[in-house]
């Protein structure tokens, strides 16, 4: 082994292996790398034993789904104004509860004053007025989609909703979104489906990494006369061939809205495969739906006060500057956590 | 509501909303606050419902835990040699056989030869040689720690294992290192346990995002004579002062080696608190804790061939690039995938 070119070798080998390790295999005995095979047979069983866990993790969260929906329904009531809270329920220490006294006593004649015109101003409105709606507004990914007509319609929304897919049947989740009586259209219930496959892809079962949504459904929305917000009117004007006559049309051509998130596209099914921007959408929309639900339906309130918002954002700007985010003594706890916490 | 000072005031307000949320909520009337207050409260109870959750996950992870183990028992037989892989047992279609197929009709010579010389080489190795050394040396987070003298030392390592806490215990996980016997320490297994937590902070309820670990446990290593790379010594001039004399002395300080990972921080206890560095620190060790629980230790074999790796890789580039990212068909699926199954 003191041989310098075997060691020249050896190095050159170990070189390779930090940058591209699968040429570093290509190096291996054939005995050796049929023992790998064995392992990754080993592997793919492993991602079949995981598909199963996270069935039953699917299973546990519809048990808790039905322990938080108490919860949920008290904050429906709230918001509504259907029931308003004890002073002991709505009883709440602010962190900053200390600088607020102590601004408090400084500005208090000018809170009064302001109180005081305000009281005079308006009614004393119920519940929480546009709560889901400011929601919709204070998350990008949403307000995103919000047109300027969407937004008297979102006023009229009151509930959102998590419903998952009973035990037994294909996993899926079931968003529904709650509306008022209003003049916009008829239903009182707005629904889109997201269907999840728990389940290694056989091409390529090592990037299998827990369930996914794979396909959505929409409902139909049944709009008073006038009122649908997907399409628009235009006026085309046509030119007869042969007399040479021009005729103005009028024709309905799709609008961009919100509302639309209730006619998605469809994934597969015939076979065909779907264009670029087709995917793009798509995957924005699976995006959308895995937000509803596992941020904003459980943490509804913390979206509307914008808490919620600052964590996202702080959590965003951690992943990318790291280093400034470990800098103070709880941040550098707080990256980790979430680190920690991303898969359980 | 004509008055265009009021429709003034009002879009104020409507601007201020979407960019500081916390400032839109000081300007609602009391009794929309006192109901938002209660909403708060309901959201602190939904965190200590998730902290439930997340404990039964964690009963979950280790019922699954146990099955999964006859596999690594497998893999760790195969790695060390002492169970030969079965022909069927070590059958493996590639994704690129057909193209392998193409190249190796090409080259088939050269391999043939490079197999003769191989042979003649080389006696057959036992197992997979070096293994788990190769995926320290593959995956970043854990080269940075190995240093030239660990190498020799880390050859030894035959299997790594997460053992989790007894139902009932607080919640915890161990890894364990086991080594065949060798020159270095009389251990046949170095430990490091992680303590976790999932409970919501009292201070800050609605950061909790599941369990994390809050501090971890090393183990003594029982050094052979001579053979600790986690110390190294030093000569020292000293000067008396009076005489003006001077003596070496020799001194044993600290050393960097992987094998510091056995003697951790403790992260508090004594209610002192930990300087920025010591923070960096825990939450680095946290990290690799962490990442040895949840992806080297359930997919060694993608970290020793690098195919887990690339999936990382792209994993982040999807992240930073989004767009990049999505311009393939696939490549948008996977990466909303990922998003969907960061959390179950």
């Amino acid at each position: 082994m003191q041989n310098p070119q075997v060691l020249a070798a050896l190095q050159e080998r170990l070189d390779s292996v930090s940058h591209t390790p699968s040429s570093y295999i290509e190096t291996l005995p054939k005995a050796v790398k049929r023992r790998i095979n064995a392992l990754k047979q080993l592997q793919v069983k492993c991602a079949h034993i995981e598909a199963k866990f996270y069935e039953e993790v699917h299973d546990l969260e519809r048990k808790y789904a039905a322990l938080y929906q108490p919860l949920f329904d008290k904050r429906r009531e709230f918001v509504t104004g259907d029931v308003e809270p004890t002073d002991a329920e709505s009883e709440w220490h602010s962190e900053n509860e200390e600088e607020d006294k102590l601004a408090g006593d400084m500005k208090s004649k000018v809170v009064i004053a302001e109180k005081e015109a305000e009281a005079a101003e308006e009614p004393a409105p119920r519940g929480i007025p546009e709560f889901w709606f400011t929601i919709f507004r204070n998350v990008d990914m949403l307000s995103e989609l919000v047109q300027e007509y969407d937004e008297p319609i979102l006023k009229h929304l009151q509930d959102i909703k998590v419903k998952f897919s009973d035990p037994g049947q294909p996993m899926s989740f079931v968003l529904e979104f709650h509306f008022e009586p209003n003049d916009y259209f008829t239903n009182s219930v707005l629904t889109k489906t997201y269907k999840m496959k728990s389940e290694p892809d056989k091409a390529d079962p090592f990037s299998f990494e827990g369930p996914e949504i794979v396909d959505c459904d929409g409902c139909t929305i049944d709009w008073k006369k006038g009122k649908n917000v997907t399409v628009k009117t235009i006026k085309k004007k046509q030119k007869h061939k042969g007399r040479g006559t021009v005729r103005t049309i009028t024709k309905q051509v799709p609008n961009d809205s919100f509302f639309n998130f209730f006619s998605p596209l469809k994934a597969s099914g015939d076979g065909e495969s779907l264009d670029e921007d087709s995917e793009f959408t798509l995957a924005s929309d699976f995006e959308i739906g895995h937000f509803f639900r596992e941020r904003i339906v459980p943490r509804a309130v913390l979206y509307f006060t914008g808490e919620a918002i600052e964590d996202d954002d702080n959590f965003e700007e951690g992943e990318e500057g790291e280093e400034e985010e470990l800098e103070g003594d709880e941040e550098g706890e707080e990256e980790d956590d979430a680190d920690a916490s991303l898969k359980v």
